[in-house]
């Protein structure tokens, strides 16, 4: 099965929720990557339209943004 | 097992979150609520902290606000 990805970027906001989601949707469905320590993956991010963190990027391909922590912007390197 | 709660107003960003909480979280783990129509459950849902819609509430009471769709104001008769 296609893994969901959750991207975020270390704030509370971030935290809280990656919980709730790894809660709801289970650890071993969703991989989890912190654009604050792997900025690489910020244009990858955005690739997948990727606005702002928290988000979901669902196996369809799907964008949810959860919350508002971080403008993907504010992430450039 | 607690259910969450999906709050939605029947925008188009609100059913398109829906279908995906549901394909993600399993719609036996998930009520969900069009307060649209059930507009006496808006009350409900600003009582649980829900700002706008579609927002998902957890089972340890925790708002995921997905998106935006529409203000809860907006909702009130």
């Amino acid at each position: 099965m296609q893994k969901s990805i959750f991207y975020h970027a270390g704030c509370p906001v971030c935290v809280s929720a990656e919980q709730e989601i790894i809660s709801l949707i289970g650890l071993d469905k969703v991989e989890i990557v912190h654009l604050g320590e792997e900025t690489q993956k910020v244009s990858e991010a955005e690739t997948k339209n990727v606005k702002s963190v928290p988000a979901l990027v669902t196996p369809s391909g799907n964008v949810l943004h959860i919350n508002f922590g971080a403008s993907i912007d504010d992430l450039k390197g």
